[in-house]
């Protein structure tokens, strides 16, 4: 039985008209608006449900609150997060976040046991728990959207092994490559994202329940059974560090900025590939738009736009840098900003990874278009010089004697291919008959066998190998 | 009469099925959800219309429509308007955006006439010229809010010309200041803010319509009356430019970055000057919130939020930077991603700058603790030195002979103004009796009386010409 | 005659001892290094002399410096500035800025008068000063310059107002374009970068000189003789914010991020037109390198450098912004840091802008190539969808009418103009024989005539206004 | 013995008239200005030899050249490194960057051998590995700073662990903290950027080598063993990815801004403790300045400065994904723009760390000022809500209780603790002879003695804990 006086007062009972008994007039509704965050951070209602019932079982444990109390809390919090789930949950501006909200709920549900949860925390303590049960879960779903993109791209990669396309520098040709070993050079990027991913949730997974508004709570709390009930990896050290810093949420930004980055270069070349001077590939119509105006157009929206959204994640990263700028310890108002672009930020990546896993399967490779861009531009020049090397001229000699060679072929209109023995001679006399098996395309490509190259045989090693790193049931 | 023949099939029929019949596969339900825009670009839908109206008119007027169809869609406008603003109207997402939603109603209302409208502009155009109805409007209405952001600034700065506080430079004590000087500070940053505005309303204020799609069109268009009809000064005189470049939206963000920038610093001090061991100010109650755990709390929740919320601004103007690098012309998808960001720009400000039109009046200045503050720190030192200088000694041997008095009176716990004439004399023999007035706070303040000192004098002058630029009837 | 006592001490003479006789230990050396910005603002120094020599003007017009201090001032900046430009100035660390060493080699030079030249103003107000004049002097050559490269573009485009290229939207053909249309897109938004630059000059035209260190001084100055002197505009009205804010930098710097990333994007398409698939231009050797392995290889390094360099300026603009966030009144340390960023987006454009002028005369163009490419892709089908339109169907239909025709020329792998009268025909009864004209790319392309049209007749005129503008003796 | 004919032509003997025999005319002075990076990049010489000595020894392992050929290039090296460490070696700007510069030079000295020492490389790999190598060294020496750093703040911790100041939220006194504790949580931040770095180099410690230009090399190299030589953990899989991408190097300027945002945090408190209204801090004189006009100034610099600079390492964060954003396989010269911003980042966080672990220990605590502001603003307001809580009033009912007080004690100008017990139980009757225990400032932090509290005995295990980790000796 509680030891309240009769005129009890609960500090939410009157907030419309004033903050707390400290207060003298309410905030207008611009103000609330302006401050307010749950129309936002009500996303985190599971997790703020879960975070609760973790620190009411440990309140329980330690003897703070009673067996009573925890059950009352537990049975509230199941009808909320039902009320919740079905949509019946009344979000109120004037109770300005996702935490009061809920707290203002419990407490009608079950009276005092409610009142008694807030015990030993604070909303800067809930809510930095809150993201950070959020972002691992997002984490863990991004981590594994990765590797099926890295999956398709591995499977599309096998089919064309053997499937040469010009490979570019500065855009112009420079040797030839399969167009598998293309692909997997975005695996790569795709797969140092997810070890990213994976860096970084080890330091989101730490709990800062426990540093209570910023000093700690004088209750005997057991943050530790907190962390295991929650599944956090460690205990946030320091109370004034846990409430105020934000630098998981940050690392994450940067992280998704590399990921959109690597989505906007593929984004790019597949919007080149499928200009029609290139024609490489097209991809499928589901991924495509017309125009209101011209009717022949068929429009890569979806790359385009994914390579325009790296903007977006660039810019969350640089909103969340400078709202921690110069911050003093510990919790200020600015860190509700943190929110929005965190969030936007992992829908963004959980959109355009998904379109990309269901959209690389459904490119259409144009093998002939590929070839023949492939044999434009004196692609096997480097193979000429690998080869007077291989019989003895240095380098730097070599190199000199095929751009004589080249120039010579670009005034003609020709390839190297196409001179004769003797004319190649002219150029240098280790030059002989078996010359010309260098210059072609598979020649070429087959030669570069070592780990890393381009070689049939080595695509195809590389993409097994992530397919079976990625690879389901 | 209509020379369509009996099967007639119209171009967003089917969209759902496919996006025209160009296409053989509709897109997915998250590929739909990815590209469409319809979500955030529906708050244009009255300068869609407006710009409708505008082309419509233009239209009958050259003769590519009938005064028949210019009615049809004039009365049908009318009613997707009050739809519109009555809420009853049905946004489809599977009809991607703003536009193809008002245009099919439009159809569905008017028939042919509505088929008609779209003839001779693209959506490239028409959505170029939305941004651009609607930025203007929005700048209107900022720059409004910044001249009543300089009112109530030169309001209190004008209660203001005679308190004095420190004048701080890396945050030690300088030179007094008067408070009203303080406060104008900030209304010469907001008026360089409205200046840019300004400069930046110039360039958007160009017509992009008549574009069409990227080449402009076949028929014998009128720009320069769409023009002004729709208050534009200036017709975009290339269709390419027209309607790919978003430099007017970068430009604005920009514009809006120093603003915020300019908030954010008066945010600092606010936050600073409320902190109780400053205690220059409180700010009223209604822009304050309290503490889930400590009773004992009033944050100075509004001016904290606004500073973190340049970081949100910048991060915009870093989005659309990125955006627009390295973008092809003419019209590319990326640019649907210029929008949440500018919206969000907006917005950000609008709120901001009302709440502060509102919150600066509800500044309690508490003059005895600034006065405190600046007879603490030796803020006459330069004074002192000046006063040698105006006797005859050279500048820079003064400020020698100041910094030793400095440390003298540092070492011995006092003020300067506490040394005797004969302690002072020890320093220099040029100081005589007169010394102790230019020691003062009201004496430093008032000597400081030319264009853009700190004198009460000089502040009353530049405060009664900001009111009388922003006075209100 | 000086009233100084026997023992002289100048503020700079122990300077590697002690900052002043307030400090009691010196600076260590990293920490010299760490906070002198000598090494960068050097180059401001002939401004630093130039405002010098304005306030001695003043300081002896209203009586603070004899006449005598006045010439001998005047006659040791005389020899400075010459050791300078000579490169004979010995610039010392220990002096940590291009102010104090100038000073302390005029105090060298001329003595007494030299340790006068300081009265009334501070380094905060000092430097203000140098950077406005240096940066409005580097905004006039920019302006300059951005003129000579819409010159360069126009004189090009008059070369090519009848070259046919593909008009790309989504880097799909869209619509036949004119070159000579398309290089104008580019003169069209130099011009607003120069005009953005134009506004910028007002508002860095204004004279802080005054504000002192932050509250102005106590000597009879006469600022608004200062400013015409140095060609100021304006007067900063407020001493606070004249000593503290960096706005027009940074809108300095945003406006330079605009004609970088208009740069990206003119840079993007030189590159990929000299891409061997596309091949519509290519440029001079002498903006291109090779490789040190591919001995055929031409890149495009200066497009490509100009393009990568977008990133820089952005950069520095995120910098700025970030440097200003939430920085209270007055001067503070952090604002040393503006220069290096502000420096080198000047360098950068200055450099990128004369090159560019350089090389758009050296753009060789390939019309056969443009042409062909404009042959695919169904370019003309607006022209076919607009020649139904004209006939009586509405847009909306004869836009179907027209994608179903795309879809089946897509099959055959035909063209539109390869249909048979009777073949369009079968599409829509209103076809009649003059329709092959509208299909032709001449044909499209002179019908938009319109201002902003990219018609023959259009681009000429625009070409020759340009001309005119920036046209030379 | 050669192979060359007679007219034996090096690729780089004219390279003044062009870049290759390819090339017709030479690039401009402006260009070669412009596209050079020897003047940044030849401060990776020392790894650019280390690279290619690796890179020789494995040519030999494998046959490819002779052992004489490599004890030539081995010879040749030593000289060219001890060259330029004695500031002898020549850069030329004619030869591009620091790789020809070596390479021309290598030649010179050796001749032939120095020709092949570039067989089945290009510098597109070579860069890529001259810049992992540096960067690798780089963050070893800033993972060694980040703990010299920590060790600093524990140090101090551990003079300070009952040191009681204001623990702050919204810069308002929120509870009582020990200064200890403070300082602590930046250990935790500096912490947690050292891992970062650590997880960082994982990834850059791979081996782009064998590369070659982009598709690999023909000849039989043996990348492993160039790993092993080099110190590499891995080789990087896919050659295309190897020379193109620069997520590595973005990942560390991401966790170069964290480094420098906690930098930026610390610095705000710094200069806002030594501001002399709070005045709870003096810094050595050797990191503050003074003022050209006001002698009486002395500021804190180094941490404004060091505030400031987190907008440069932000700027080039920000510069390189800008530089990424869409660049299309492989090896683009936009790459060249990468490595300014990344040495500048690394020097910036060098000095910065290097001078904060001077100056750390160069903070003189004043705790009678951090005890009175402590004792203003009803720090233990919480403590008496608690102890309600502890007597079986549920928190939310306590937390009003609490308010009700705090706000008479307001309008008396009294601390809580100045209440009677009379005064006390009239807010509740709870409330017993034991009340003043708790709201002592001693009482209120020794309560919070579990992990990450900030009590005495915590705080003392904490900085025991960090010095022993990064304890010397």
């Amino acid at each position: 039985m509680s030891n309240t006086p009769a005129s009890t007062q609960n500090q939410f009972d009157n907030k419309a008209q004033a903050w707390s008994a400290r207060f003298s007039e309410p905030v207008s509704d611009l103000v609330k608006r302006y401050t307010a965050s749950v129309f936002f951070d009500k996303r985190l209602a599971p997790y703020d449900i879960q975070g609760s019932l973790a620190h009411a079982d440990m309140l329980a444990a330690v003897g703070v609150i009673s067996t009573q109390d925890l059950q009352d809390i537990q049975r509230g919090m199941t009808q909320i997060l039902s009320e919740i789930e079905a949509g019946q949950f009344e979000w109120l501006l004037d109770l300005e976040d996702v935490h009061l909200n809920i707290e203002k709920r419990l407490v009608e549900l079950v009276g005092d046991a409610g009142k008694r949860l807030h015990t030993g925390r604070s909303r800067n303590d809930q809510v930095a728990t809150d993201i950070r049960l959020w972002l691992r879960a997002e984490i863990d779903v991004l981590i594994g959207l990765l590797g099926e993109l890295r999956h398709a791209l591995a499977t599309t990669a096998l089919q064309h092994t053997d499937t040469i396309l010009p490979g570019f520098t500065h855009l112009q040709v420079a040797q030839p490559v399969t167009f598998g070993h293309h692909l997997l050079a975005y695996a790569e990027m795709f797969g140092r994202d997810a070890e990213r991913l994976q860096d970084c949730r080890r330091r989101v997974n730490r709990l800062p329940l426990g540093a209570a508004a910023l000093a700690g709570t004088s209750y005997p709390i057991d943050r530790e059974r907190v962390a295991r009930t929650l599944g956090f990896e460690e205990v946030c050290r320091n109370s004034l560090d846990a409430v105020s810093d934000r630098d998981f949420a940050i690392e994450f930004c940067a992280a998704a900025a590399l990921v959109m980055t690597h989505i906007s270069r593929l984004s790019e070349e597949l919007v080149l590939w499928m200009s029609p001077r290139v024609g490489f590939i097209t991809l499928a119509d589901r991924f495509c738009t017309g125009s209101s105006i011209m009717p022949q157009k068929k429009n890569p929206d979806v790359p385009e736009l994914a390579r325009g959204k790296v903007g977006r994640v660039n810019g969350h990263l640089m909103a969340l840098l400078t709202l921690m700028k110069g911050q003093p310890l510990a919790y200020n108002k600015d860190n509700q900003e943190d929110k929005e672009g965190l969030f936007d930020s992992v829908d963004t990546l959980r959109d355009t990874l998904t379109i990309f896993v269901d959209m690389v399967p459904g490119i259409s490779v144009k093998p002939e278009a590929m070839r023949a861009a492939a044999l434009q531009g004196y692609a096997t020049a480097t193979d000429l010089a690998d080869y007077l090397v291989k019989r003895g001229t240095p380098f730097r000699d070599a190199h000199e004697v095929v751009a004589l060679a080249v120039r010579e072929c670009e005034q003609r209109g020709c390839d190297l291919a196409d001179l004769s023995l003797d004319e190649l001679r002219a150029f240098h006399p280790a030059i002989e008959s078996d010359v010309h098996a260098v210059l072609t395309l598979e020649g070429s490509v087959a030669a570069r066998k070592h780990i890393g190259g381009t070689a049939p045989e080595r695509v195809r090693f590389e993409a097994k190998r992530i397919l079976e790193l990625h690879g389901k049931g």
